[in-house]
């Protein structure tokens, strides 16, 4: 672990840029290298010197240590077992928010020890490398999936760096990572999307939402700025899970409506002193 | 308005102690009374030095320039024609988060004048005194609803407060309020309440909640510990616009479900984009 490595990090956005900044920071890497489809992003890249030089994917791998995957994950799903096939020493890591169909595409493939299977809980409603952030990660839970899966040098390495970065690590296997994630992050981002539609659908007047929007609409709206492009694919490779939490959301948001409709006064004032146990887990 | 004056808030929780603070900082007051039906918050706000003195609501009106509503809105409409009676020069001035049933409330009243229906659009998800904050308010907008029902010295004390304490005016019917107040203040309430009992609901383990949870979902559900006792009233008071925002939001909810339902991954994708049209609004 003291020696730096060789990084190439595929996909310099929000997560990649973030990570790139960390890596550099905590001295873990000797040099990085940044791989973009986006000729504007990996411009921007080198321009806010997240990493020492961009390259096409092939060189990249090449040349690296460790190869990092900060890209949407339907192409992670997509390039990771081609990926694998190129690979010999090297060990790629994943920072996708889906697990299960990304380990289930290379499972059995002859360099799997070589993958490391994580999710970062780190984000932001921002993308693209401008919005990177220093000191991102800190503090925050990094999940790694089917670790007896991935060689022991590879998951060690992997599990010393986002200590380093100064996450705390969970590890559990990739379908209860994928409905965890369901409830923490996936339904949180379907609401947000679903509520910036309903009051752009509903309020005519921008300028009284702008003016009259407080600090509370803010917060439970601003996860609806997320990038589709990374999304999406996130719903769809997690649909079923997402499915049963999104029925179970709307059929919670149909207790209030019948409260109201009914002017059950009791029940509506039950429901909400039920959701105020949340404070028992976020303080 | 050079001169202070000796004001009287009922109520003296998350709202009333944060205004007592402000009136105080910006030197409004020549005196602070408190009332309030809670014994326990009632030490609290003379402990914390929210106000100078608390006594009973005949007593402090008696005595008092201006008299502040800080109370949940069920009871600001029980008692604020029983309130104007006992009113001679006084200013009476309501901060709750409706406002059609209020000003209906005392329509054609003698004393009609005297009270100013406002709403500052401020709050946190705590409440009693202890969630007082110093220098809330400050750069959020408040809501003046039938200026032209209250007296001009009433209007312009009112006025001139709020913009002592740093907010910007926004004026506007009472029922323009309401409706307005359902899509950016009411709705984010119970998709947050609801939210946080779908969790509750779902995910058993409070643990990997706790581990796993990042900003986003703190961000979507943190109003769910918002007081019942407060925000019920507003829902009740303001049910048919609630209701109709509600009905839009769970027909949006069903878009998306719909769209993972059937893999329609295209049409997933410009729910989103639309979502991210707020980004016009909310910065």
């Amino acid at each position: 672990m003291s020696e730096r490595k060789k990084i190439a990090i595929i996909g310099v956005g929000l997560i990649g840029g973030s990570l790139a900044l960390q890596l550099n920071e905590k001295g873990l890497a000797s040099t990085i290298t940044g791989v973009d489809n986006n000729p504007e992003h990996a411009a921007q890249a080198l321009e806010l010197a997240l990493v020492d030089q961009m390259t096409g994917l092939e060189e990249a791998i090449h040349a690296a240590d460790v190869v990092i995957l900060a890209i949407p994950v339907d192409t992670i799903a997509e390039i990771l077992p081609a990926l694998l096939d190129k690979l010999d020493r090297q060990i790629l890591i994943d920072l996708g928010s889906t697990k299960s169909a990304l380990v289930n595409n290379v499972k059995g493939h002859p360099k799997r020890g070589r993958y490391v299977a994580s999710h970062p809980m780190w984000g932001t409603e921002y993308s693209g490398p401008a919005a990177a952030v220093k000191g991102a990660f800190e503090n925050k839970a990094v999940v790694i999936c089917n670790a007896d899966e991935s060689d022991s040098d590879a998951i060690e390495w992997t599990r010393n760096m986002f200590r380093k970065i100064g996450m705390h690590l969970i590890e559990m296997n990739a379908d209860d990572h994928d409905l965890h994630a369901a409830y923490v992050s996936h339904i949180s981002h379907i609401t947000s999307f679903a509520l910036a539609n309903t009051v752009l659908e509903k309020e005519r007047e921008d300028q009284a939402i702008f003016e009259m929007a407080s600090g509370g609409f803010e917060s439970t709206v601003r996860l609806a700025k997320s990038n589709p492009a990374m999304w999406a694919p996130i719903f769809m490779q997690n649909r079923e899970n997402v499915l049963d939490v999104l029925n179970e959301h709307i059929s919670q948001l149909r207790k209030f409506k019948s409260c109201l409709e009914k002017e059950n006064f009791e029940y509506l004032k039950e429901l909400m002193e039920d959701a105020n146990r949340i404070k028992r887990i976020i303080k």
